[in-house]
C-alpha cells in the first residue's frame, strides 16, 4: 500500500494539502500585474515572519546559495570576519567566505557544543581596532539539532559598541523559533523555503539591514546573480531582475496565509511544545540528547545511537514499515546519532505516531524499551 | 470567467496538465533512495535531449545563474573571452563575464541581426596567439527573436584548429530547436527548465565536455555555490551538495517522459511548424517581421509594431479579451516591437487561436487587416 510519508529529516518538511494544490496553478507572466502582486503579497507577509522593516530580497536558490550571497555582498577580499563553526552549516558559511578570501577567525565549537556569549565578547574585545567586519552565525545548527542565543549575541555586539554587522544562517529555524530581525538588530537573516516555509526548497529569501546596505555600497566583490543592489532595484517594481521561480511564490502566498491564520506567536509556540514532546520521549525511552542540555533546538532533536542499534537499521525499519524518514548524523557524527525533524508542518499527532514509530523499530531492534513509553511522554507534554 | 490563459512569452511557457500535476507529490528525502533513482531517471533523460555523454550538472537557480557558472568554473580574472551581443541576453553574458575580471572581446550586431561565420573567423585568426580562451554566444537570442548558427561557429573554430571552448547559453532553444551537444563540440550548453522542457522556473542544467573540465581545473576563479567539480562529485551519489529543487526534478521526470514519448526530433519539427505558422500569419497580415530574414527563431517571433498602434493597447487587450499573455520589446526595443513566445508546449490550435486573437487586437485598434486572414495563414501553413 503507498501510504502517507512522515518525512521528518530537518527540513524539507513535509508539505501542507493546501500548498501541495497551490503548487499545481498554471504559469504566469513574471513581468505582468498577477505577478507584481503576488510578489507585494508575499513580501508583506515575509516582513510579519522576519518581524522586520528591512528589505527583503528573494532569489530563485537554495539555502547554501543565499549563504553565499551575504558573503559576497557585503563584504570584500581580505578583509576579517567572525564566524562560528559548531557543525557543518555554520562550518559552511566559514569555507564559503574563505573561499572568496576573507580572513576568517573561527570560534570553533565541538559539535553538540552551543556558542556562548563569552566566546563572542572574548573574540571582538580583542578587536581593538575593528578590524571584523562581520560576525555570522546559524541559529539553528541542524549539524547537531542545536540553537545559539541570538538575541544574546546581538546584545554583546551592542554592549561593545562593535561596528560588526551580525549575519544570521536562520534557514532552520525562521517561521519555527522565535526570532526578531529588528528589535535584535540582525543585519542580515538568510532563510529558505523548505523549512518553516513548508514550501519544496528551490528559494532563498533574506531581509537586509540599513547598516548592511552601508557595507554593500563598499564592498569590491565581485558578484552578478547575488548582487543585492540589482535585485533590490527591480523589486521595487515587484519584480526579480532574472526569471523568478514563480511556482515557489505561489506556494509562499499559501504558506503565509496559514501562517497568519496560526500567528506567529503560535507558530513558535507550537514548535517549543512539540520541541519538548519528543524530547520527553526519548528521555523517557532512555535515550540521551546529543546537544548541550539548555541549547536543545525546538525544530529538530538529535539523538545518540543506543548500544547494538546501528543507524541504518534503525532508519530502514522506520521508513520501510512506518513511513518515517529520519536523518541520520552527518560527516564525523555518522552512525553516532539519528535526528528527527519537528518544524514546518508538524502537529500534536504527527509527533504522536513519530515517537511510537521510533520505539516500536527500537524494540524489534533488541532496544529494552516498554512499548507505550513514548506515547505516555508525548502525552504528558500535549497535556500539561 | 476565469478561463485558460495562453502565456506566449518567451518563457515562461504554458505548463502542460501532467507536468502541473507532477508538481504536487509530497516530498522526499533529498538524501534517500528514491531522490538518487528519480536524478538518475532525470540525467539520463536530458542526456537525450542535450544529445550527450557529456556530464550533466542540476542547480537550484533560473537560467541567468547558470550563465554565471559558465564564467566562474572555466576561467580565471584577466583572461579573454569573446562574446556576442546582439540582444540583452547575449550582452548579459558579456556583462557578466566583465563582473568577473575576464577582458571580453566583444562582437557587437545591431539587435535583430545574427552572428556570422565570418565575425567569428574574423576575431579568431587575428589571435595569433590564441589567448582567447572563450567563445560565447547564445542559440537563441529571445530580445530579437533569432537563432544564431551554432553548428557553423562549431566548424569554423575547429577549422581554424583553435583551442577556445564553445559556450552556448541554449535557454530558450534546448528541447525546442535541433541541438547537438557531442557532434558539434559544444563545451558547455546552459539551460533552464522553464522554456523548452515546459516546467515552471527555478532549475538550470549545465552540460559540460572534457575539454572544459580541463579548464576548470586550471580556473583560479572564487567560487562555492556554482562549484562544477563539487556538483559533479555529488551527483556521482545521484544527489546534490545542498538541498535541491525536488519539485521540479518530479516535474522534470514527467517533462523528459512527454519529450521521449513525442521524440525530440519530432519536438524540433512541431516548433519549426509552429514558428513557420506564425511567421506566415504575420506576413499576411502585413506585418513586418523584425529579425534578419533566414535567422527568425522558431520558439519567438518579434514584429515591429504597426503605425497607430501602440504596443501597451496590444498588450492589455490581448490580455483582458483574449487571456493572451504576448512580450513586448525590452530596453531599447521597449514599444516597438512585441514578441509572440511558441515554444515549449504549444500546439496547432493554440496557434491558432493565439494568432487569431493577435489579428482581432489589431483590427480593434484601427489596423486595417481583414479578418480571417491570420486563421487561412495558419491553417494553409499546418496542411502544407
Amino acid at each position: 500500500m503507498e501510504r502517507r510519508q512522515f518525512i521528518q529529516i530537518p527540513g524539507p518538511t513535509n508539505i501542507p494539502d493546501r500548498i501541495l494544490r497551490s503548487l499545481s496553478q498554471p504559469i504566469i507572466n513574471h513581468r505582468g500585474p498577477e505577478f507584481e502582486a503576488l510578489v507585494k503579497d508575499c513580501i508583506k507577509g515575509l516582513k510579519e515572519v522576519y518581524r522586520t522593516n528591512n528589505d527583503i530580497l528573494i532569489f530563485p536558490s537554495s539555502g547554501s546559495g543565499v549563504l553565499e550571497s551575504a558573503i559576497v555582498n557585503l563584504f570584500s577580499p581580505g578583509e576579517t570576519i567572525v564566524a562560528v563553526s559548531q557543525g557543518l552549516f555554520s562550518e559552511r558559511m566559514a569555507a564559503i567566505a574563505e573561499n572568496y578570501g576573507l580572513n576568517v577567525i573561527r570560534i570553533s565549537k565541538e559539535w553538540g557544543q552551543a556558542v556562548k556569549l563569552e566566546d563572542i565578547r572574548e573574540v571582538l574585545e580583542k578587536d581593538i581596532n575593528r578590524e571584523i567586519k562581520g560576525v555570522c552565525l546559524p541559529q539553528n545548527e541542524t549539524t547537531s539539532a542545536l540553537t545559539n542565543d541570538i538575541e544574546g549575541v546581538s546584545k554583546v555586539i551592542k554592549e561593545l559598541g562593535h561596528p560588526a554587522a551580525l549575519i544570521v544562517d536562520a534557514v532552520s529555524s525562521l517561521a519555527c523559533l522565535p526570532f526578531e530581525t529588528d528589535s535584535w538588530n540582525i543585519d542580515v537573516v538568510v532563510s529558505a523555503s523548505q523549512k518553516g516555509f513548508m514550501l519544496p526548497p528551490g528559494m532563498g529569501m533574506v531581509a537586509v539591514s540599513n547598516k548592511a546596505w552601508g557595507l554593500i555600497e563598499n564592498s569590491k566583490m565581485p558578484r552578478w546573480y547575488w548582487d543585492y543592489k540589482a535585485v533590490k532595484e527591480k523589486m521595487k517594481e515587484n519584480q526579480l531582475p532574472y526569471t523568478p521561480a514563480t511556482t515557489l511564490l505561489f506556494g509562499l502566498k499559501e504558506s503565509l496565509k496559514m501562517i497568519s491564520e496560526e500567528g506567529i506567536e503560535n507558530v513558535w509556540a507550537r514548535h517549543e511544545i512539540m520541541g519538548t514532546a519528543v524530547r520527553n520521549a526519548i528521555k523517557a525511552m532512555g535515550l540521551t540528547l546529543f546537544a548541550e542540555e539548555g541549547y536543545e533546538s525546538n525544530t529538530v532533536t538529535a539523538i545518540l545511537m543506543p548500544e547494538n542499534v546501528k543507524y541504518k537499521d534503525l532508519a530502514e525499519l522506520l521508513r520501510l514499515k512506518y513511513g518515517v524518514v529520519i536523518g541520520g548524523g552527518l560527516s564525523k557524527l555518522q552512525g553516532k546519532i539519528f535526528r528527527i525533524g519537528h518544524l514546518g508542518s508538524i502537529s500534536n499527532m504527527d509527533t504522536y505516531a513519530v515517537m511510537g514509530a521510533v520505539e516500536m523499530s527500537l524494540y524489534e531492534l533488541g532496544y529494552d524499551v516498554e512499548l507505550g513509553t513514548a506515547a505516555k511522554a508525548v502525552a504528558e507534554t500535549l497535556l500539561k
